[in-house]
């Protein structure tokens, strides 16, 4: 439970009410004067003076803009609407946590963070996804944002979530971590992976680690997950055995992969060690300070 | 370990051999007199006299289809390079599994079956995705099918993989469950609902159960997934516990929910209960018998 609540991303405050989402006519009542606009520079956040995510009004939104319910906000007594709106231009380049969005995780709320991270993922998917990938003819914004129907053919589409394996492998009290291409040097963390069609999750942790490192897992557990708004993955964060500690590397994905006992972890974690630790709003920190608490 | 055993769809034999997947050449080579063609009719497989995959040779597949790289067969020695090729003509419809299916699940063997739930789920993405999401032009496929890319504005299109969560919630040694809204009479089963951009796997469970049943849950556990090809869910089994019983049916999504006690389930998944259990094949199923076992 402590482990959950530390998830950075995860613990919004909002409810979907996705009960509203199919009923036009109950989204046209919530568009009044106290629907709140979630402020976006494109997919950035406009921070209020406090430093906390910034709303405005609908008539803050471009005449022909989609926007996208993202639920109910009670968290100030009554029940104020909460809309966001899609870019006008998509971008489909890969959607990496830049410099400026690890200052913002730093220092936004918990609860600012889980919806912001939510709101961007579904507004991205939305600005990328405007044609129907069964027939090419454009789409619109249906369900409150929660769907998008082909004017044409009228396929339904829905936004994404790609689900992710990250994972612990330890060996005799040793962690397995890695160094991906291009990452700055000294920097280490979890091995992790899609999930592809016809595998369990599982089965997904153990090609991953084999791909990657040549060593075989067995014993895989869940840890704990998180929703990871770049652009949409749902990262689910596991612990496995290996069989041994041969490491044949994958030289096209990863720099370096090294065993690291947990004195090691231990000292990265307090920035005092052989290596660079992952960011603490990553679930990769999450999932070694929970190893470093079990080995304790 | 046996209850991961015994999931549907899981226990591929294929080595999906990723390393290939982007090596042109590598791939070209192993389209040779020993690849193998799934047959396929549309999405259904044609089995053999003993009622295995059937399999031919890439000579089989139309002279301008789109063939899917599933992976190395090294099951009867050697190494087999396997291909699906990807049906002429795509389908929106959503994909439940029907009797045909069911009774396809019942016979066919464990790695035949999580064989062809990877290459269907492939195979259909690819059949309903021949457009660019971003721009509308046509896409094509790339990496041995694990990639669509735009010809016009260059955009990557993976296959989807998505997250759904299903789930027990238990109160005081009685378990709920419910019978969704066209189901037959006495039919009742695990709740379910896919994740959502923004939330971690305890958060959709405890989301889903609500909106579903007005039963609020706690202290969330995974238990087991399952990768299940209609037409690309993972299945996320978890278990949870109510904080009371008192239902508020969601009439929208569900025909009944009810409370079942655990002689009523054991009853009932040997066939002589007062409802109908899922099919052994889906991992309702399994999480029921995984809940009888632990409360033995």
């Amino acid at each position: 439970m402590a482990l959950n609540q530390s998830i950075a991303f995860a613990g919004s405050p909002i409810d979907r009410a996705d009960n509203l989402r199919a009923d036009p006519a109950a989204l046209a009542g919530l568009m009044n004067w106290k629907a709140r606009l979630l402020k976006l520079d494109g997919l950035m956040p406009e921070l209020d003076e406090q430093g906390r995510l910034g709303w405005g009004t609908l008539a803050d939104a471009p005449e022909d803009a989609e926007l996208v319910f993202l639920g109910l906000d009670r968290s100030e007594g009554g029940e104020k609407p909460c809309f966001a709106a899609v870019p006008a231009e998509g971008d489909s380049r890969p959607r990496m946590a830049n410099p400026q969005l690890w200052a913002l995780m730093a220092t936004l709320d918990r609860g600012d963070l889980a919806l912001y991270g939510g709101a961007r993922s579904l507004t991205d998917w939305h600005a990328r996804h405007r044609f129907c990938a069964q027939c090419g003819a454009p789409t619109h914004l249906a369900k409150g944002g929660w769907q998008r129907t082909c004017g044409t053919c009228k396929a339904e589409h829905f936004p994404r979530t790609d689900p992710v394996t990250i994972m612990l492998a330890e060996f005799e009290g040793r962690l397995m971590l890695g160094r991906g291409k291009g990452w700055p040097e000294g920097a280490f963390s979890a091995l992790a992976g899609f999930v592809e069609p016809g595998e369990t999750i599982e089965e997904a942790v153990a090609r991953e680690v084999f791909e990657e490192s040549g060593v075989r897992v067995r014993d895989v557990t869940y840890v704990a997950s998180q929703p990871w708004p770049f652009p949409s993955q749902l990262m689910i964060g596991c612990h496995s055995h290996a069989n041994n500690d041969a490491l044949t590397i994958d030289e096209t994905e990863m720099a370096e992969i090294r065993w690291f006992t947990r004195e090691e972890v231990a000292a990265s974690m307090e920035g005092d060690g052989p290596f660079r630790a992952p960011p603490p709003h990553a679930i990769a920190c999450n999932l070694m300070q929970w190893w470093l608490e079990k080995t304790a």
